[in-house]
């Protein structure tokens, strides 16, 4: 594997999930592929749950790990060509993207959407550039447009609980108090995309997501079908898609909140979400806390997917 | 060992002097015991000793290490049960404790009092429901109430130096222009309580700690009396404990400095202090650069500490 | 080695660039000098390229990493002595440089001139209070007045690239919107002047360097002559040396830029810049971006230096 953005690069998936099996068996069985590996990981926003597994599992790999926290405010990277850099940017993307390669092997990058101009987001302008300047293996974690590592840990943990060969999974937008990127759903969905489950994915008018990302899955406005005999409910808010709405929230109503009363639609229906989640806004106490609330193990999940990934980097270094 | 967050943890006292030492002389000889295993060191607040000394323990035996800084004002924690997450903390601290716990063998936390409200201090909420919700042993880098490593540090301290079997240790209240918590000098309290030393408290009126802290010490509010003799000055400044002024300061007085005239009536005391330690507010200049200062084998042994700790725990993972 | 600061502490520089090439060949070659030796990184400035080429230097040799940075408005140093610390600075220096030496091996400082008191920087008072207090061997990751792994490796990457025995280097000024440090210029002056190359500076009136830096290269106001028959044009800016202009911008005159132009008078040179730079104010896009541009292995080189660093103070602990 050169570099790790999307469902395409990861191949076949039950051979991928294969490997998730063996790597969380047998988690430090490959300590001679790290070593003297030096993975960078670039964060343009902050994160949690990314920043610690993705070190984990490169250490369970004998890798070294140099984290480099790009304070957005201090340090501004020009990225326009011809620019006098007269201002309040002082280093252009053109040094300091090779620069960052020239110290390590292989990068991690985190930049998410800035909901200030579409076709920048789904460009993905700063991951590109990572992949095109600095002369590394590049993967996301987490982009514009995608979180591909997130979804290769929900594919993990619903092939360990999944009761049917085929279960239905339903995506379900929820309400959140501010607008968030569109990524995690529309990576999970071009996941789901890829394998032969029933995938219905119900939101509000308005909520639509790229039909790129969409594909063949259902999707369903009453949000009752779509619930109805379920066996995985995977919530995530997302802010509107669509032009001229692009960035926005257009509803925060808490109808769409995963509850108890919605989730006895569902054929017993395993809760999961990608965290960190705001309880009783995209999921009741009640639910999360349940028995069904699969939502610590789709974490811990987290450091097998990364490390599958970078197992595949360091086998075609 | 569990978790360690007191006196209690750590089992008979001179067993851990003994294995203390050993450390001590012999700081790699257990590098096999911390293969593969990571600390995850969690800090609410900011730290020098605490961070540095922690690391080089965990990296003397063996350890992986992966620091996370939790920027109190970016990342805010519910805490909460029943609330609707619509506000400005993003996580709760249901998902995100056990989310930490699955990505470490061992967790290291740092969480100051807050001095909003007592109890909440006092119960040491933070650091327990690290301890109910992470699923792994959980040690204290300073809590609300009791900072263990310190006091374990400062007694590995006293017994290298001490001339006596039993000597005379006096704590003392010292001036500081800001508000402190009380944790150094309750833990402290603890551990020489612990000891059969003879262990006075002297501070002015109003400044007496909790009762449960402060056991079997003798309260000397006459200061030159407490001094005298004395074969270890241990210098503190906290806020008041007592109601109805819970975290004020109630007195700056400078004639509580600690300086070479109330040096001059112990028995040529060594002078202690956890450090940062303002001068000429806390202690003379005179005094600190003196020869009986220990200030910095103190600080050191912050590392002895901090690798019998991880040790004990280690081997009981 | 025990400190390493400047040109001097390197010793003979055909020697030094012979142990360059063996650690550029064999980066893991010397893995067993740095088991359970810690460096420690300490950082007053911000970093990119130091940050990084230090940590992976260090890490080739099989040494622990520690990264301190210290947030300068967070945790100020008192560095008077006598003075009573009631006021926003917690720490004293006295304190806190030699418990930092207390949970390490070598220390790394990174502080650059202030412009506040040009005694104060031009005597370098934080890396010498380092040097003094530490009790361990100190290296400069740029202090006030150099910077000499930068030097280093700008001396490395002439060699590599050099097509005469005794190539001619032209030092050129350049424009920038901030007031810069002379670290870099003065550290590079001082590394060739121990070299047996044509050396030259040219800057406008008024930014003359200290004539301590300055030694036997020519200053050349006339800026075609200088670039004339160049071999390496090395582009920096810094701010005024010369009282009373001691840390201001005389001139922002854009016909200071390296341009193709003024490359055109060069014996085909090779650019160099120690990063970050900016375009089309230090030098044009077109010759950063043109094949005489040797700006990323030059960047790539501060590994090497560092390394080489590293490895002579492991030699000597």
């Amino acid at each position: 594997m050169r570099n790790f953005t999307s469902v395409q690069d990861i191949g076949d998936l039950s051979l991928a999930l294969e490997k998730a099996m063996f790597v969380k068996e047998h988690p430090y069985a490959d300590q001679e592929m790290g070593k003297n590996k030096t993975l960078l990981m670039i964060f343009f926003n902050s994160s949690l749950r990314t920043r610690l597994s993705t070190q984990k599992a490169a250490l369970n790999l004998g890798m070294n790990v140099i984290v480099l926290d790009i304070n957005q405010g201090a340090w501004k990277l020009e990225t326009e060509k011809g620019v006098i850099m007269d201002g309040d940017k002082p280093e252009h993307i053109l040094e300091a993207i090779p620069v960052m390669g020239s110290y390590c092997d292989i990068i991690g990058v985190r930049s998410f959407a800035q909901f200030e101009n579409k076709e920048y987001d789904y460009n993905e302008v700063i991951l590109n550039q990572f992949i095109h300047y600095s002369r590394r293996p590049v993967f996301s974690m987490e982009a514009a447009t995608r979180h591909p590592l997130q979804s290769f840990a929900d594919l993990i943990t619903i092939e360990e609980f999944k009761k049917k060969e085929r279960p239905k999974v339903v995506l379900t937008w929820a309400p959140h108090p501010k607008p968030l990127p569109q990524a995690v759903s529309n990576s999970f969905a071009e996941w789901m995309n890829a394998t032969d489950y029933e995938f219905v994915i119900t939101h509000p008018e308005g909520y639509e997501l790229d039909e790129k990302f969409v594909g063949n899955a259902t999707v369903e406005y009453d949000r009752e079908k779509a619930y109805k005999g379920a066996d995985f409910i995977y919530a995530k808010n997302w802010a509107a898609y669509k032009d001229p709405n692009y960035g926005k929230i257009l509803s925060t109503d808490r109808s769409w909140t995963v509850d108890s009363a919605k989730m006895a639609l569902t054929d017993n229906a395993y809760f999961m979400h990608c965290l960190p989640v705001r309880r009783n806004m995209i999921v009741s106490d009640e639910v999360i806390d349940g028995s069904q609330s699969i939502v610590i193990p789709e974490a811990a999940n987290r450091v097998v997917s990364a490390q599958v990934v970078l197992k595949e980097i360091l086998k075609d270094l």
